[in-house]
């Protein structure tokens, strides 16, 4: 048996999402900037993809662009905002347990000689309001928080943040990372006062190396990549159309029948959380609950370390990461967990299972069966 | 019948391409930073493409990288480079013909301090040595040429360029752009002197979204996206392992008897040209025969605007691009056809054709005998 329970790292794509990446491959396969009909049939699938995101979202499709995936939004968002609002101040605010695509772009930008402001969180991981208001300035041109975090599935009040920074100050644009959200929560930007939002198609069963920037109509913004101007000159290159019908389809395949699907991994989270109380030296970082993220669990092993154990469940076919797969390679010490307040000798005895909508209860069971298993063998093993 | 004759805008994906996307998408669909099998699992695919691309290009595996496309790449080696040179000098050195993902990131870099020479050509689109002699001065940190120019198929005298530049200052760093010339032409950065060079996976029958970037081991350069610090840091973003299995397969069947294909190209241009001969009013533009690229024909109608040509094309299933598709969707005069001396008439009078290994001696005759039929009835409407 297997139990793929590393969807927060990436997911496995779609049936529908491989065949509309091929159909777009090999048969509609023009260049969208060609002026023929085989730029017609290929700027299409554009169109579409802009439709339902803009439908999605209740945004504009004017508002909507294409990148090469969370990485770049990300990127894009924050530079591009950074130095086309340069004369309006030179601060940024970011929280303290952001991706490092956000966290290593703003250490960038203040080698660009920009200030930043690394908002705390309290122990379940959300921001401190109080110290957001305390950092907000007349010079601050952007706050970026993430909608969930990808390592202890903490919620982020986005609601009330973008409350706060366009009470201080209209001006000030609000960048939410939406990466780990996007397809389990119902996100509106303009509704609840987010300028620009990234979202990144394969956490979503969509391919890899496509995502997509929301950017408000309103946002001075400024491109990263030059060339012939495509997408309004904001992302140039020929756009990666098979991965746009990609991520669209993956996306319109997760918002059907939403809340069962959501209501489904909470269960699951519930389950999984039942099973570990029974399991001695456990513990779950982060919020718990509905209060948390539905697809993300945090799980403290005391006295193991959770590379071993990661390899550990892995001979049983059973798929986690330590931390978050998202930094290469590096075995490092987690900026979130630390964030959190996590006691020293946990931050290398944690790790993250994550769940998608294919996840079943059966994968549940079974990885809570092993861990049963292994816990007490490895701890024999460190004991000695 | 169909005639597409644009594939320097994109080409088909190959079925053997799409079929190994499918199975990086859905069934070894793991992220490579993962630590378990999963990650190791799609860590093969981008194993195997970089000993590929290192064997076909005579490289090493930790020389190349992955992008978005050919516009990140050519982006990420300008702006990379300059950046990280910038202690050296402030000088770079481009022609004039080159790609838009060249000139307008030269652009960029000019607001950003940086000096940029532009080589002019002759009238076969050939840049001129002699002005690359004066322009190369201690100051110069990087000159870029493209292989093999997009509108007109002329191919750059890239080793005795770069013989001149090192001979000048061997720290001048020489980038190629081979986005066209890749796949047709047998490539070897280390033997040629070139430091870095773009590959564009769309351009060779594989998939949009994807780029190869070399970066010789003892070039300086700066990342453009900040994050997880994939790809040794220089390339931040979850791999496109999809597309990085994908482009390698594409490359693979195109270095597969590649003369037997290369000639079949040229016969494929020389019977287009001959044909061309016996419509009145027209003429080749940039290198003839095998003085140019094998796929790239550049075709100028006297007294016809190439837009309505294109689309009385276009209604016969005959797909070309007037100038090329890589600027989008603008009618701008072509900079290229500018900068050969093309008479100012003809500057919107010029179609390109291009073909790749899947076009048919059918497809050509089809296509002039359309244009035998299409030619004087547009003349006609003209003259009214």
């Amino acid at each position: 048996m297997q139990a793929y329970l590393d969807n927060s790292a990436t997911t496995r794509c779609l049936k529908s999402v491989a065949d509309q990446v091929a159909r777009a491959m090999c048969e509609d396969y023009g260049n969208p900037s060609s002026l023929h009909q085989k730029g017609v049939e290929a700027e299409n699938y554009i169109k579409e993809a802009k439709q339902f995101f803009a439908a999605n979202l209740k945004v504009d499709e004017k508002e909507l662009y294409f990148t090469s995936g969370g990485t770049e939004s990300n990127n894009l968002a924050l530079i591009g905002t950074a130095m086309a609002n340069i004369r309006s101040g030179k601060h940024l605010i970011v929280s303290a347990i952001e991706h490092p695509s956000i966290l290593n772009t703003a250490e960038y930008l203040k080698k660009q000689g920009f200030r930043v402001t690394y908002l705390p969180v309290d122990k379940e991981g959300i921001v401190s309001l109080e110290a957001l208001k305390e950092a907000l300035c007349e010079e601050t041109i952007l706050v970026s928080v993430m909608y969930v975090n990808n390592e202890i599935g903490s919620v982020q009040p986005v609601d009330e943040i973008a409350k706060i920074i366009k009470e201080k100050n209209p001006k000030t644009l609000f960048h939410v990372d939406a990466i780990q959200a996007y397809g389990k929560y119902r996100i509106f930007p303009g509704r609840q006062g987010i300028d620009l939002l990234s979202i990144s198609g394969h956490k979503i069963h969509g391919p890899k190396g496509i995502g997509v920037l929301y950017v408000g109509s309103k946002v001075k913004i400024r491109p990263i990549l030059y060339g012939g101007e495509q997408q309004k000159g904001l992302r140039s290159g020929t756009e990666n159309v098979p991965g746009i019908a990609g991520i669209a389809e993956a996306a319109r395949c997760c918002y059907q029948d939403l809340d069962e699907k959501v209501d489904r991994l909470y269960a699951l989270k519930e389950r999984f959380a039942e099973g570990l109380k029974g399991l001695e030296g456990t513990s779950l970082n982060g919020p718990v609950g509905r209060d948390g993220a539905p697809h993300i669990m945090s799980v403290s092993f005391q006295g193991i370390k959770s590379e071993v154990l990661l390899h550990g469940l892995e001979e049983k076919g059973i798929y986690v990461s330590a931390g978050s797969a998202c930094s290469s390679n590096k075995p490092a010490v987690s900026q979130t967990l630390k964030s959190i307040g996590l006691e020293k000798e946990l931050l290398g005895s944690t790790l993250r299972f994550s769940f998608s909508f294919e996840t079943t209860e059966e994968e549940i069971d079974y990885c809570l069966q092993e861990l049963r298993k292994l816990l007490p063998v490895l701890r024999r093993y460190t004991r000695r």
